[in-house]
């Protein structure tokens, strides 16, 4: 009856979203801005949405804000079997290939959790901000990347001193992405990092 | 000029953004789904819209998601300033007029950083929020309040037992939002916690 698969249903989502919870025990490579601890994916996450609301009128073409939210929600959630892969960390062709495997029969198990229709339409959102083709998901990929650099510059350097990070290497890696998706926030914000990397880095 | 002005829009913005990591700091009465530590405002906030896209279909009227998601994403900014209220915690006429009067405050400090359209147009959907009268505002009160039952049931009652709550109060002070904003996920939740509160309550 309905009322049955009504519980069904539900049972499905609250499983789903219990599992989500785990997302907070994933920690990154940045660091808050006070520097006190790292950060995890899902503040991360929280906070990158923000990034995107207050930022859209930056983007590199017109987004739906609405489909860049989705995609920021979502888009760590498979770090919750495939961990968090720091940028600045060095990675082989062979490890990059094996970790978007891992990375994406994740989002078929963590998704499977939700009932068929729903799971469906959020590992399509979460493939579409994979494949960063789209508008939307250039610039959610943009915003991805323009929040450690705040970090960092306020807490010292954060996982650029950790990892040995160089500017050309921070060119290649966060400034490309950034300005294929949000250009105007990587003009304003490459002299100020820069500006680091000269004080900083020897 | 425009590359001047927009210059002063963005350091405006990233300066919010860098206030609003401060929320990664705030630490709720809710433990995670493993018990291991209490769960910050941040986090929640994530976990929160991932509840209001996931349960979306169950809201007493028809919803606009994204007005939702926006609400759930700023509503706890305010706690920068005034702290997280514990729902089950005692707290006077008095004492709640001083803290609503607190938040109001935070709240146009903290949006005030933003350039003035936009500080605007944040604090009108936080006050909506807070006001809990649209249909939007009712579900996102709602979902505000379901994911700490959830949370709870999880790690062996969490704020339950840390704040000797009784079904009665639980009823009053999250069942009623629940049920007005979400009836179906509280007739659904309400016989679960029920369950709980009879063999864990004395
Ligand atoms: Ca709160």
């Amino acid at each position: 009856g309905n009322a049955a698969s009504g519980n069904t249903t539900l049972l499905s989502r609250l499983a789903f979203l219990n599992e989500a919870d785990k997302l907070k025990s994933i920690y990154r490579a940045s660091k808050l801005c006070d520097g006190s601890r790292h950060e995890n994916s899902a503040e991360h996450s929280w906070h990158i949405m923000l990034y995107a609301w207050v930022l859209a009128e930056h983007a590199e073409q017109p987004v739906d804000l609405n489909r860049v939210l989705m995609m920021l929600l979502l888009h760590d959630l498979v770090e919750i079997d495939a961990g968090d892969t720091p940028i600045h960390g060095k990675i082989s062709a062979e490890d990059l290939a094996a970790l978007e495997a891992s990375e994406d029969a994740a989002a078929t198990r963590i998704f499977g959790l939700l009932p068929a229709e729903q799971g469906t339409a959020f590992l399509q959102i979460w493939r579409e901000f994979e494949a960063a083709e789209s508008e939307d998901a250039r610039f959610a990929k943009a915003i991805d990347r323009v929040q450690p650099l705040t970090l960092n510059l306020a807490n010292g350097g954060g996982s650029w001193v950790e990892y040995n990070v160089s500017m050309a290497q921070l060119n290649e890696r966060v400034g490309r992405k950034v300005e294929n998706g949000a250009p105007a926030v990587w003009a304003y914000m490459k002299p100020i990092v820069q500006k680091w990397f000269q004080a900083n880095v020897h």
